[in-house]
C-alpha cells in the first residue's frame, strides 16, 4: 500500500522532471531568423503578460475565499485551496512558456522536415500534457499526505463545528472530504478564469482580425500588416493552450477527489440502509478493516498515477515514431495509452481486496471518452457527411448556412450524449454512484495525453503564423498546415473529451454532494446535531422530501436556465471586445497608411493590450455567476434546491456545450473544405458565406463550449465545498 | 352545479355563434379590385389546399392511434381521442377560412380608413379566438357528458384490464382520466402535425422568397414577380393563424385535462398518505362527499368557461374601440379580458364548496402568462435596450450580428424563466401540484381572446401583401403596415404567452402522469393487481425507487437531449424545402424572363405546391419522435425513466424555446429597426448583416419555437395515456 503511494509520487516527479527535460529540449532548438525571433517575442511576451494579469486579477478572488474558508472552517481548508488554485497556475504558466517557446522552433524545424517539425511542436505540446498530470496528481498527494489523519478510515467521523460560537448554527462535515473539495475548488476557480479569460481573448481577437484583414483590407490571415495578427496568435496560446489545460486539470482532479469523498461518506455511514449495499458491490462487507478500507480511498489516487504514467510511455512512442504520418502517429499514441492505462488498472484492482468493478468502471470510462471525442470529429470534419453537407448549404447564402451550422450542431447532441447515459446508466448498476464517479476518474486517468495531443496543435497553428509573418518559403507553411490540420483533429476529438470528462466529472460531484448534503442530514449525521435552518425538524425524512419537491423542481429549471445567460454573457464579452479591437485596427490603417504597404510596422502592443483589457474586464461576471450562484440558492432556498440547480444546469450544459463547440466546428472546417476549392472555392459566394459562418461558429466553439464545462465543475465543487453550510430546508417559506 | 354546466355549454355556443357572426361579417365586406380578388383567390386555395393535404396526411395516424387505443382499452377511448382531433382539426379550418377570408376585405378597408381596416382584420382573427375557445370547452364538455358515469366521484375507481386476456399483462387506471387524456391528446397530435407543417411552409417560402427576390433578383417583399410570393402569403395563414390557433388550444385542453385527471386520482387515493393534504389545501376534508367532490372535477371546466365568456366580452369592446390606436385598443382589450376571467374566477370559488385556493392560482397563472408575454416584448421589440444594441452591432456586419443575435435570445431566457419558477413554487405551496394544475388552466382560460389578438397580425400582414401585388396606392400599404406593426407587437407577446403556457401545461401534464404511474403504482392502486414487467414486486418501495435512480438520470439527461435534435429536424425541413424552392424560383426567372419585367405572370402555384410538399415530407419525423420516443422508453425502460425523460425535455425546451423565439424575434426587429433608416439604413452594411440575421432567426422563432410547445405538450400526454401500460421497472436489467 504504502509502497505504492511512493510509486505514484514518483510517477508525478517522473511527469514533472519529463516536463522540464522536453522544455529544455524545445528551447535549445534554433528558433530561425532574427524576423522569427522577433515574433516569437511579440508572442511569448503577449501570452506572458496576459498570464501575469489574468493570475493578479484572480488572486483577489482567491485570496478572499480561502480567508473565508479559513474563517468558516479551518487553516487546512483554505491551505488545501490555495495549493489547488497554485498548481493550477503553475501548470498553465509552465505550458504556456513552453508552448511559446516551441513555435519558432517548430517553423524553424519545418524548414528542415516535417518529422523534425512534428517532435519539436508535440515536445512542446508534450510539456503541457506532463505539467498538468504530475502537478494535479503531485498536489492531491501533498493534501493526502499532509492531512493523512483526516483520510484514515481509524479516525474517520462527522465533525461539527459551531460557526463563531453560536449553538445554534452547527455545521457538519467529514474533514478530510473539505480538504480534498477545497483542492478542487482551488483548481477550478483558475480553472474558469483561464479558460473564459482565454476563450474571449482568442476569439476577439481572430474576430477582430478576419473583419478588418481578410473582409475589408484583403490581406490574408496572419498577414504582418495587420496590427492584430500577433493578438491573434497570442489567443491560439491563453485559450487553446492555458486554458484548454487548465480545463483538463480540473476535471482531472475534480473526479478522483469525488471518489474520495464518496468513499470517506460511505465509510462512515456504512451501517445505514443502502449505503453497504455499495460496499458490497465493490466486493467489501460493511464490517471491513481500517486497512482494506484504505484502498478504496486511495484506488483513484492510484489508477490515475497508473493512467499518468500510461501516458508519459505513450509520449514516449510518439516521439519514436515521428516523421511518419503525424495523425498516425498521435492517434497510436493515444490508443497505447489507453491500454496501458486499462491494464494498470487492471493490476491495481487485482492487488487491491475490492473485485475488479473499480476496473471495469476505468474501463467505462476509458471507452465512452474515446467514443465521445470520436464523435465529435465526426461531426465537425470534412471527412464526413454533415460538414460536407454543411458546406453545400453555404452556397445558398449566409443566412442558409448559419442556420444549417446551427441544425448540425443540435444534431450532434445525439450520439455523445447516449455514449454518456449510457455510461452512466451501466456504471451505476455495476457499482452505484460509486461507479459513476469511478468511471469518470476512469475516462480522466490518462489525461496526460489528452492534454498533450491537444496542446500541440496550437503550437503548430503558431509555428504556421510566424512562416506566413516572417516571409518563409512556401514549403514551411505547407508542412506547418500540415501538422495544423492534424492538429484540428485532435482537437475536435479532444473539445469533445473535455465535454464528456467534464459531463462525468460534474455527475461525480454532483453526487459527493448528494452524498454530504443530503446524505448527511438524512442518513449519515446524528439527528441530535442541529443544522442551519432545519426549520421542520419535526417532520420525518419523507415528510421533508414533500415539502422540498418544488424547490428541487424549481432549481432543476432556473438551473437549465443557467447555462443560457452565461453563455450569453461570454458571446458579448466576445464581440464588444471585438468591438473595440476593430476601432483600433482601422484607427492604425486610417492613420497610418504605410502599414498596408508594409512600410511601418503597425502597433501590435496596442492590439494585445487592448484584447487583454476586454478579456480580464469581460471574465469577471461569469465567475462571479459560476461561484455566486450555487452559494446564494444554497444559502437562500437550502440543499434541495441547490441539489435541483446543479443537476439542471448540468442537463443544459451538456447539450449546451456540445451544440456549441460542434456548430462552430462544422462551420470553421465547411469553410476550409470550401477553401480547398469546392463548391466555387475562396471568393465564391458560398466562401463569403462560410465564412459568416466561422464568425458566428468561432464564439460558440471556442468561447462559450469549452467555458460551459467548468461552469458545471465549478458551481459543483463550490457546492459540494459548502455544502454544510446550507439549511435543508428553504429559509423562506 | 347542474345549472353551471349548462352555462358553460352555452358559453360555448355563444362563442361558435359569435365566430359564425364574425365570419359571416367578413365575408360580405366588398373585397376590392379583380386583381385583389384574384390574389386573394391564390392565397385562399393554397391555404386551403395545404390544410386538405396536411389533414389527410395525419388522418392515418390518428386513425391508427385510436384503433390502438380501442383494441387496448375502450371505445370510448378512442371515441375521445378522434373528438380532440376532429376538434382540433375544425378550429384550424375554421380559422384558417375566416383569416384568407377576411385578407383582401382588410386590404381594401385599408383604402378608406385605418378604423376600418382594424375592424375588419380584428373580426377576422376573432374568429379563430372564438372557434378555438368554443371548440375546445365544448368538446370536453361532450366528452365528460357522454361518458359523465367514469367522472361520478360515486363510480370512481381503479379499473383493471388483462390485455388480451392474459392474467401477467394486467394494466391499472381511472377510466375517466383515461378519456379525457385521450381527448387531449387528439387535439395535441393534430396541433403538432399544424405547427410543424405549418411552420416549415411558413418559413421556406419566406427563405426563399427573400433569398432569390430580394437578394439575388433585387425586388422588394411581395413584389407580384416573385414566383414565390404567393406561397409566402400563404405561408403566414397556415403558421400564424392555422398553426398558432392549434397550439393554444392544445394547451388549453391539457391544462384543463390535467386537473380532471389529477382530481379523479386524488379522489380515488384521497386516505393514503400525503394525498389527503391536498385536499386539505383545497379546504376539503378526506371524508368529502360525491356532490361536493363533483366541484372540484367540474371547477377548471367552469373557470375555462368563464374565460371564455370574458374574452367574447373583450372583443366586442375592441370592436367598438375600433378607430382609436389600434395597438390602445387591443391591449385595453386583453387587460379587461383577463380581469373579467380573474372576476370570474373569484365567483365560482365563492360558489364552491372549496376555499379561495382555485382563485388565488387561477389570478397566479394570469399574471404570469401576462408577465412573461411582456418580457417577450421587452426581449424582442426595438422600443427596448436588447433590440437596439443589436441593431447597433450590425454595422460590424453578419457575423458579428448574428452572434449577437443568438447572444440576445440566451440572455432572454432569465426572466421569464424566473417568472415560471416563481409561479410554479407559489402554486405549489398553496396548492400542491393540483395547485400547479389550476394555475395553467388559469393562465390558458382567457385564451379566445389571446386566439383573436394573435390571428388579427396574419390577417394584416396578408392584407399589406395584398395591396402591394395589386399595386394599390402608396398610403394603403401604410395602413396596413402600421396594423401590421401592431401586429409584430402582438406576436411577441403571444409568442412568450404559448411559450409559457406550454410550461405550464406541460408541467400539469407531467404532474398528471406522475399521479397516474407512480402514484397509482406506489400508493394508490391495490397491491395485489400485478403490473406489467414488475419484475421485483419483493422490493419495497425505498428499494424499488433506489432501484430506478439511475433510469430517471438517464431519462433526464437524454431528454434534455431531445429538443435539440428535434429542432436541428425542423431547420434542416426548412432549409431543404427553401432549397428547391430557390431552384424553382430561379428555373422560372431564367426560363422566362418575361416575368421580371412584369409582362408574364410568374407560376404562384408550383411554388405553392413545392412548399407544401416539402412541409408535408418533413413533418412526419418529427411528429414520429413526438409519439414514439415516449411509448418506445416508456415501455422498455419503465415509469421512471420517461418521467426523467418528460421532465428532461421539459427542462431543455423551455429554455431552448425561449432562446429560439426571442433571438428570432430580436433580428427581425432589428433588421426592421435599420429599414427605418438607422445605422444607415436600407442598403447599408448594417442592413445587409441584419437580413442574414433575419433568415438565421426566422425558422428559430416561428418554426422551431413554437414546434417545441406543442413537443413538450404531445410527449407528455402520450405519456399519460398509455402510462397504465408502462412496466414499473425497465424491462432489461
Amino acid at each position: 500500500m504504502t509502497a505504492l503511494i511512493v510509486v505514484s509520487g514518483l510517477i508525478s516527479l517522473l511527469a514533472l522532471g519529463s516536463a522540464a527535460y522536453y522544455n529544455a529540449y524545445v528551447a535549445r532548438q534554433p528558433r530561425g531568423t532574427e524576423r522569427m525571433k522577433e515574433i516569437q517575442g511579440y508572442i511569448r511576451e503577449g501570452a506572458m503578460t496576459f498570464m501575469f494579469e489574468e493570475a493578479k486579477h484572480m488572486t483577489i478572488a482567491i485570496i478572499v475565499i480561502g480567508v473565508i474558508l479559513w474563517i468558516l472552517f479551518y487553516w487546512e481548508v483554505a491551505l488545501s485551496f490555495w495549493i489547488g488554485a497554485f498548481f493550477s497556475m503553475a501548470a498553465g504558466f509552465i505550458g504556456m512558456n513552453a508552448a511559446t517557446l516551441s513555435n519558432a522552433p517548430t517553423t524553424e524545424a519545418a524548414r528542415r522536415s516535417l518529422k523534425d517539425a512534428l517532435r519539436v511542436s508535440f515536445s512542446g505540446g508534450s510539456v503541457m500534457g506532463l505539467a498538468v498530470a504530475g502537478l494535479a496528481l503531485g498536489g492531491l498527494l501533498i493534501v493526502l499526505a499532509l492531512f493523512r489523519r483526516e483520510f484514515d478510515p481509524a479516525n474517520l467521523a462527522i465533525h461539527t463545528k459551531y460557526l463563531f460560537g453560536i449553538k445554534s448554527a452547527g455545521v457538519n462535515f467529514i474533514k478530510g472530504a473539505l480538504l480534498v473539495s477545497a483542492y478542487s475548488a482551488g483548481a477550478s476557480l483558475v480553472a474558469l478564469f483561464d479558460r473564459v479569460g482565454g476563450g474571449i481573448y482568442t476569439k476577439a481577437a481572430d474576430m477582430a482580425a478576419d473583419i478588418v484583414g481578410k473582409v475589408e483590407a484583403k490581406i490574408p490571415e496572419d498577414d504582418p500588416r495587420n496590427p492584430a495578427t500577433i493578438a491573434d496568435n497570442v489567443g491560439d496560446n491563453v485559450g487553446d493552450v492555458g486554458g484548454l489545460g487548465a480545463d483538463l486539470l480540473e476535471s482531472f482532479i475534480s473526479s478522483i477527489i469525488s471518489v474520495i469523498v464518496m468513499a470517506l461518506y460511505i465509510y462512515v455511514g456504512r451501517n445505514n440502509l443502502g449505503i453497504g449495499d455499495i460496499l458490497a458491490k465493490f466486493g467489501l462487507s460493511t464490517d471491513v478493516g481500517v486497512a482494506q478500507y484504505w484502498w478504496l480511498i486511495l484506488l483513484p489516487v492510484l489508477m490515475v498515477a497508473g493512467g499518468t504514467f500510461a501516458s508519459w510511455l505513450g509520449i514516449l512512442y510518439i516521439r519514436s515514431r515521428s516523421g511518419e504520418d503525424p495523425q498516425r502517429a498521435l492517434m497510436d499514441g493515444l490508443v497505447i495509452s489507453a491500454t496501458l492505462t486499462a491494464i494498470f488498472a487492471l493490476l491495481i484492482s487485482w492487488l487491491s481486496p475490492t473485485n475488479f468493478v473499480p476496473f471495469f468502471t476505468v474501463l467505462l470510462g476509458l471507452a465512452a471518452g474515446v467514443a465521445i471525442g470520436r464523435l465529435s470529429e465526426y461531426y465537425t470534419s470534412y471527412k464526413y457527411k454533415p460538414t460536407l453537407e454543411l458546406a453545400k448549404a453555404n452556397q445558398a447564402g449566409p443566412g442558409v448556412g448559419v442556420a444549417s451550422g446551427l441544425a448540425v450542431g443540435m444534431l450532434s447532441t445525439f450520439w455523445p450524449v447516449l455514449v454518456i447515459v449510457g455510461a452512466t446508466v451501466l456504471a451505476y448498476y455495476i457499482g452505484d454512484l460509486l461507479g459513476v464517479a469511478f468511471t469518470a476518474a476512469g475516462m480522466l486517468s490518462f489525461v496526460g495525453m489528452n492534454v498533450s495531443i491537444d496542446s500541440y496543435g496550437p503550437v503548430a497553428d503558431n509555428a504556421g503564423g510566424i512562416a506566413t509573418m516572417a516571409e518563409l518559403p512556401k514549403e514551411v507553411r505547407e508542412r506547418t498546415d500540415q501538422l495544423d490540420a492534424v492538429g484540428n483533429t485532435t482537437a475536435a476529438i479532444g473539445k469533445g473529451f473535455a465535454i464528456g470528462s467534464a459531463a462525468f466529472a460534474a455527475l461525480g460531484l454532483i453526487a459527493s454532494y448528494l452524498w454530504s448534503a443530503i446524505g448527511s442530514a438524512e442518513q449519515v449525521l446524528p439527528p441530535q446535531v442541529p443544522l442551519i435552518g432545519d426549520i421542520h425538524p419535526s417532520l420525518s425524512p419523507i415528510g421533508q422530501l414533500i415539502t422540498v419537491g418544488p424547490w428541487v423542481i424549481g432549481g432543476l429549471i432556473v438551473g437549465a436556465m443557467l447555462p443560457y445567460v452565461f453563455s450569453s454573457i461570454l458571446i458579448r464579452g466576445v464581440t464588444r471586445t471585438a468591438d473595440v479591437l476593430v476601432l483600433e485596427i482601422r484607427r492604425q490603417f486610417k492613420e497610418n497608411p504605410d502599414i498596408l504597404t508594409g512600410e511601418t510596422v503597425a502597433d501590435y502592443k496596442r492590439c494585445i493590450s487592448i484584447t487583454a483589457g476586454g478579456a480580464l474586464k469581460n471574465m469577471t461576471l461569469p465567475a462571479m455567476i459560476a461561484v455566486v450562484t450555487p452559494l446564494f440558492v444554497g444559502i437562500v432556498f437550502g440543499r434541495y434546491a441547490l441539489a435541483g440547480l446543479l443537476f439542471g444546469a448540468l442537463l443544459s450544459a451538456i447539450q449546451l456545450a456540445i451544440f456549441c463547440a460542434n456548430a462552430g466546428g462544422a462551420m470553421d472546417n465547411a469553410k476550409k473544405y470550401i477553401e480547398l476549392g469546392h463548391h466555387g472555392g475562396e471568393g465564391s459566394e458560398a466562401h463569403a458565406a462560410s465564412v459568416v459562418g466561422d464568425t458566428v461558429g468561432d464564439p460558440l466553439k471556442d468561447t462559450v463550449g469549452p467555458s460551459l464545462d467548468i461552469l458545471i465543475k465549478l458551481m459543483s465543487v463550490i457546492s459540494l465545498l459548502f455544502a454544510s453550510l446550507f439549511p435543508v430546508n428553504p429559509l423562506f417559506m
